[in-house]
């Protein structure tokens, strides 16, 4: 590494009042760009140092004085209350009772009234309105002719009066200002008021090169409740129920010639949760809010750039809509996308978007605390740590494609005690710049292997499931997909239809990863026979498929797993209890699986026809079956946990699964380490993702080469 | 207890060349019947020695001369194929490739041959049989326009060549002779000769007492792999498809109007497993068998009856349609029930059979080998404690209700060597005469508490499950079962029909336990609303309803579990991945759950409205929770497992729910230990479970009793 910085593709989070430490900082890590955050201002001294200049802005919250004058133009979900069992022959719901009063408000409108819902949810049939009333002044639905002892729900509309990340950042870092009301573009007066308030934002802010929006209009679905002990009461990042309202359902009915109700999103209180596989209502009403969504967005784009600004969105929080790999997102004409990643995954998400530039902002935050509620730049914490931990998730992704610009967000100042901090990203940002230019030379060598992931949102859905992965780790494919992140291989995201429709002779494996009835494992998609057919045919001319945890889980047929017959295993069910099971001895592949790989019992199966090769097993329960299937293999995992031994593993499975021997070229013999070879500048790129110092060989066109004692999560470039 | 030994009530295998050491033992065991075993003869010394003595018989085997002349009319069952995929357009299966040779022969009579089907198992349809053939000579058959990749399956009949019992001890005891043959008295013909048999058998054995059935006329469910690696390919000791043949499927179609098909019984290669829920058809063949066997089953017993001997039954093996809780059992006209026992429920299940005399065969058996493998009466082995740890489950059954008599089976001359376990014979043989004895003054105290077990079967299968304990262990109910079996509590099993048609307002509690999807937590039953309707009823009213690991599961509903208002808890499914859970604490109850109770985590569950208690949890997951609901309570346990406190742990669970005090009268206050009070008599009797001294209190109407340092599984009886 030089110890004079390079400079380039590093976005800095500038702040008011520290405008010395800013330009200081700016030159120390080789800033271009210095941006505020939601919510600052940079001053005139930072204004015109000569940086490039991004401003932040959510176009649907900060218009409190015109939201409070629009009410009814406020954001709104459906919401259903907690059951209730009728005691009597009738039945009262104060409908925000299970609600934290300062997020909802309820929309009893009548053109909101005509989609409320009254359910007997023991017989799973709807009321009729003609047997509840509303009682406006108290807030109260009244069933009557209830049966007694049934269970009753109220599902309604409510207006959100608390954008929910100011909420979440009020509660979280003690905030003590105005409650923010989120607007809703649905209406046109809405779009009115913030074309005029982006004209005139633009005309104000003449700096700003670069116009920061976060994200768009509809926030991730967060329902808050009015117990603090269950706050939290729905989470999902990736639905669309935050962009329900009257007018869209109306809209939508009008294009679509059918009418949604309030079950096809409350679904017997579940919600449609991403994790689960979607419907074709859902599917329907996500495609026409993509469609508006990219539809009016592209306005505030057109309008940015006719200032000579670029509009790039940095796809986080209000992203319902702006999925990069959604047929329309090219569609806006964003000039940039910035993603803020904790995970190789969300690099890769960045990395593969249509999309100019990709900048992605690192972690930590510079907040006191971080997202999971742990000190970061407060008493306890330890940044430099934190930068560390995410930097080898993040860095084994940059080998494998590139991106344009790092940065970080927050308060500078709170770098200001942490110097050891400071140096650590000095030092990162020119590690990233370095693997950039190899990048821009040319691409990495990969292995010859493509692999398809399998589930039910397919492209929309690449690299990530819903959120991050502290919210989804209970998911074996975000394991699968951080481990992919940083292998030299080709990865695509297919949907059941695209596995009817596409070439998949192209790939060398299909993975299917997840709980059974999961939008991941592929839940009653599985029904359709042709799946089988296709993947049985696939292996058996030399493909490889890789099941993991409950793959092709449904129910209704002879074995659990529709692809059984490849996996020559299957889920050991209540129907097989009595059936005997195939005992099985359990032998290695030397080299497959490295030292400290692990592959804990998550599914417990069985052998089918006892042919199935066992490769580890917990007690008696076999964890990671090879079972020959034609001329290719079907393989079983009981599950997937990411870590860099797991890593390894994974990638030994695929190149076990395409033939390729493990001590092939360009392939570190230490699970510890990583590394790249970029042929056209002949620069071969050695990562230590651990904390320990490490010793890798790897095999190169010009023989072997061995790395001694690479320093703890050092990077090491060698030139061939 | 008397050193002298007391007499009666005791059965004594007898053993030809062993007749002084018979005669012995029956008198230092108190012996009143001497016995021969399946496939031994007692010699005229022992015949005319005084005792009563008992004959068993095996209708079914033994008659080979016969069975090799009607091959035609051996005993039948339906087999699949292992499913095959197909990789071109035609497919053949040899039929019995999967099957152990020496067990089965395809059955291609044009009688059987009608009632084969293939099935296409990857679209789940059958395939008409214009599109395969059967090739005789070589019992294969071609399945013609296959569809590539599709899984298929050919379901036939087949003779079952070798009794299954003999078969089993022919293999653990390496025994070396003719291969018995099970004929079917579905024949008139072979009804015919059973007849003629019997009556000559009677005639020639005037010394016989007592003639003890072994079972009846069909067997278990046991099919055995043509691998040694999956010997046990089916076990199910409530199935009847061992009773199947073209004859028994034609008069059942002839009876009740329409004919059942091999899928019928096949089910997808599951077969009917006795732990899931029934089906209709499945109902109605029962029924159809049960009748045909009580009908065939009384002319036998009828025969005896003329010979002045008595008929028993011994339950077990060939007991399919003798259940004795089955609306025919009467009808049979048995004088007695002999039910093997190595458990409490086993116990119990004798007792509350409706004949007169019940008698049960102690554990172990006089084998060198037990039934799970390990040595009794052989190298490594020691009878003594395993007569000890058999005695402490059986003893406390025995507490609360009669049994008439007890015994042992196998071969006498090998309890030689043992003189402890001769001795230990003789202490439980008095323990047991005592207990008999404290029963025919007058039944025992119970507390007031009654319990509806609600599962599938309902009174048909009474304190059983489908086998003995090591069969069935991974149900929590047999574990319920088990700690019910000895507390002074009464038990009734009831069907979801009988919840419908009956007055449970008679019972305290009412118990759902056991793995979703099956017999005994209900599966489909819970469809029908009528039950959550009738239940919430019943708690609301005062009631206790306790559900256990997927009480009330089924899909399909706004919650997991149906019960979930009640237990103010549910299962964590995956559509309720992203909800928030309620937080909580645990509160213990004082004395509620005894020192080394232990509620394991089996299924996760969430608080489902935040108002019930958690009482126990593992990490964040509650295991063990009580709700108040109207004047009742719903409980909720993660699973059920039996061990001495954990069956106190029960008790003190059913007290909690009848509103009784943890330290009314008649309950010991250390839960290695029990009583029973006997108010005819006015004994109390107080059983050490544990293997140490064990100080306990007995509150009773005259004050508080201590029992200081009770001896390791001892008995006392002490006089009020």
């Amino acid at each position: 590494m030089n110890v004079k910085h390079s400079k380039g593709g590093f976005t800095l989070p500038g702040e008011s009042g520290y405008e010395k430490l800013t330009l200081e900082l700016a030159e120390k890590w080789g800033a271009d760009v210095i941006r505020d955050s939601d919510g600052t201002v940079l001053s005139d001294e930072i204004l015109n140092s000569g940086y490039g200049i991004y401003s932040t802005i959510c176009i649907i919250r900060d218009h409190n004085e015109w939201a409070g004058k629009n009410m009814d133009k406020l954001q709104q979900s459906f919401l259903m209350t907690q059951p209730k069992v009728a005691e009597d022959s009738f039945i009262t719901f104060h409908l925000l009772d299970d609600f934290f009063d300062q997020q909802f408000m309820v929309n009893d409108s009548a053109d909101s009234m005509k989609y409320w819902q009254v359910f007997d949810r023991t017989t799973g049939k709807e009321i009729s309105n003609n047997f509840w009333t509303y009682e406006k002044e108290a807030g109260n639905v009244i069933v009557n002719n209830a049966i007694p002892f049934h269970r009753y729900t109220v599902s309604f509309l409510a207006y959100r009066i608390w954008e929910e990340i100011s909420m979440y950042n009020h509660t979280t870092n003690n905030w003590d200002k105005e409650h923010l009301m989120p607007i809703d573009p649905v209406h046109p007066e809405t779009q009115e008021y913030m074309i005029n308030w982006l004209t005139s934002w633009c005309e104000s802010h003449p700096a700003t090169t670069v116009v920061r929006f976060t994200s768009m209009f509809y926030n991730f679905v967060w329902i808050w409740g009015s117990s603090e002990r269950n706050r939290n009461l729905f989470t999902d990042w990736g639905s669309y129920d935050f962009t329900v309202s009257p007018q869209m359902l109306d809209n939508f009915a009008q294009k679509y010639g059918y009418s949604l109700t309030a079950e096809d999103f409350i679904n017997k209180g579940s919600l449609h949760v991403t994790h689960m596989p979607p419907v074709k209502t859902q599917l329907d009403y996500m495609d026409f809010v993509n469609s508006f969504v990219v539809s009016f967005g592209r306005k505030l784009v057109d309008l940015v750039h006719t200032y000579g600004k670029k509009a790039y969105v940095f796809y986080d929080d209000s992203w319902v809509g702006v999925e990069p790999y959604s047929k329309r997102f090219k569609d806006f004409n964003f000039d940039g996308l910035i993603k803020c990643v904790f995970s190789g995954y969300e690099v890769r998400l960045c990395a593969g978007a249509d999309i100019d530039t990709k900048e992605i902002r690192l972690h930590p935050y510079l907040f006191p605390v971080g997202l999971g509620g742990l000190p970061t730049f407060s008493k306890g914490g330890d940044p430099t740590r934190d930068a560390k931990d995410y930097w080898i998730h993040t860095r084994r992704a940059l080998l494998r494609e590139k991106i344009d610009r790092i940065g970080l967000g927050g308060y500078l100042h709170l770098v200001e005690n942490y110097p050891d901090f400071v140096e650590y990203i000095a030092k990162i940002s020119d590690e990233f710049r370095l693997i950039k230019g190899l990048h821009e030379n040319g691409s990495p060598y990969k292995l010859n292997i493509k692999i398809a992931v399998l589930h039910c949102w397919g492209k929309l859905r690449s690299w990530t499931l819903s959120g991050h992965f502290h919210e989804t780790y209970m998911n074996d494919l975000i394991h699968v997909n951080e481990a992919l992140s940083g292998l030299p291989v080709d990865v695509d995201y297919i949907s059941f239809e695209d596995l009817k429709t596409a070439d998949i002779s192209k790939y060398n494996v299909i993975i299917n990863a997840g709980i059974g009835g999961s939008a991941w494992s592929g839940g009653e998609y599985w029904n359709n026979s042709i799946y089988e057919e296709l993947i049985s045919r696939f292996v058996y001319n030399g493909g490889t498929f890789i099941g993991i945890n409950e793959p092709s889980l449904v129910s209704g047929y002879d074995t659990a797993f529709r692809m059984s017959s490849v996996l020559g295993a299957d889920k050991n069910t209540i129907d097989k209890i009595c059936h005997g099971k195939w005992s099985f001895e359990v032998k290695d592949i030397p080299n497959l699986i490295p030292d400290g790989a692990l592959v804990p019992l998550r599914c417990k199966v069985h052998l089918t026809d006892g042919k199935a090769k066992v490769i580890r097993s917990v007690n008696t329960d076999p964890t990671f079956i090879i079972n020959s299937y034609g001329k290719g293999k079907g393989i079983y995992l009981s599950t997937f946990e990411t870590s860099t031994p797991n890593n390894r593993m994974l990638l030994n499975i695929l190149m076990y699964a395409a033939d390729i021997p493990f001590d092939t070229n360009y392939i570190t013999d230490n699970a510890y380490t990583e590394c790249a070879y970029f042929p056209s500048d002949k620069k071969l790129i050695i990562i230590n993702n651990s904390d320990r110092k490490q010793t890798t060989t790897v095999k190169t066109e010009n023989g072997a080469i061995e790395f001694k004692d690479i320093e703890p999560f050092d990077t090491i470039i060698k030139q061939l």
